[in-house]
């Protein structure tokens, strides 16, 4: 590894520590709290270490992990755009892309574009890692949600048709668990979780 | 990578979860609250995919980055031990080797053992792995509370001499980062953040 200028790092990681006061729409597993993205981050970068056998295609894990770790750094400007609010997911692409210019152009030469290629990786969503780090960040929340009794789709009344499209990403990127997602919602929509 | 048995793996991360509730004694960066330790492992995931550069000696990043997002997972049961509670310290080994047993042993045959181990390897700090994340384990709390205004050091009135021992580690995992924390220790010393 390349040794690069202190400085400036340091002062990216001061500032990415404002992820832990960017709030999702989904509750933690007990249901006391809103997630916040820096611990939903370090939430996913588990899955994937722990799921890493059923990505769909063979990935670099190392990869996967350093994408995870940073795909909502952009949050701390952008903020958090809840996945089922059609209008503020209009501009949601445009407002994070400004994010990510700032943010990632805080790290040094070199080492800002390799981080800006990852978060851009993970939005294209076209190769092995992108795909299963995907997946996962559609999974997550579900599993949330599955144990804290319906959270977010309860809150804003998603229905059955909206949560499986959110989660196709999950078909593609690790097949294998499909069955479980399509259990997990048959079970939400029994419980009126989600509507039918 | 191996297939596993998945409703282990799923209740596992279920479980996992609840370390969005350990507290530790550090604040976030603002000082607005108390940071947990998921948001804390988060963190320093980051910081070791960032800051690479400067391990001491050549280091697997995956082994670290996998090592990092579970070594404080034992804190779900075993609670955050204060670095600077003497009292606590002398039992911590002992509840933090039930909470290991009990935790990584939800996982499948195989697994269970792979992180057992990555979290036994945290803990001897015997490897360049672990000793660049053990580093980074201390240089973490040192930004936030250098950024917040002293924290959990004006909290507990710790001594500079208690701090240094404490950073201990980063004079040999991460030797160039030693004069950054010096300069850090003194400025907050001048500030009167730490006790002469």
């Amino acid at each position: 590894m390349e040794r690069q200028p202190l400085m400036p790092q340091l002062a990216f990681l001061v500032e990415a520590d404002r992820l832990k006061g960017v709030l999702r729409q989904t509750s933690i597993a007990s249901g006391a709290r809103l997630e916040n993205s820096a611990e939903h981050s370090w939430h996913l970068a588990l899955m994937a270490s722990v799921l890493a056998g059923y990505a769909a295609e063979p990935v670099d894990l190392l990869r996967v992990l350093r994408m995870v770790l940073i795909h909502d750094l952009i949050e701390i400007d952008a903020g958090d755009t809840f996945a089922y609010d059609e209008a503020a997911n209009a501009t949601k692409e445009a407002r994070e892309e400004l994010a990510a210019d700032r943010l990632f152009g805080m790290l040094p030469p070199g080492q800002d574009a390799e981080f800006r290629a990852l978060w851009d990786e993970f939005e294209a969503g076209a190769t092995p890692e992108s795909r299963y780090a995907n997946a996962l960040d559609r999974l997550q929340p579900l599993l949330l949600n599955a144990e804290n009794g319906g959270g977010s789709w309860r809150t804003h009344g998603i229905r059955r048709s909206q949560v499986l499209q959110r989660m196709e990403p999950i078909r593609t990127g690790t097949p294998e668990l499909w069955p479980v997602v399509l259990a997990v919602v048959d079970w939400a929509c029994a419980e009126e979780h989600i509507r039918p």
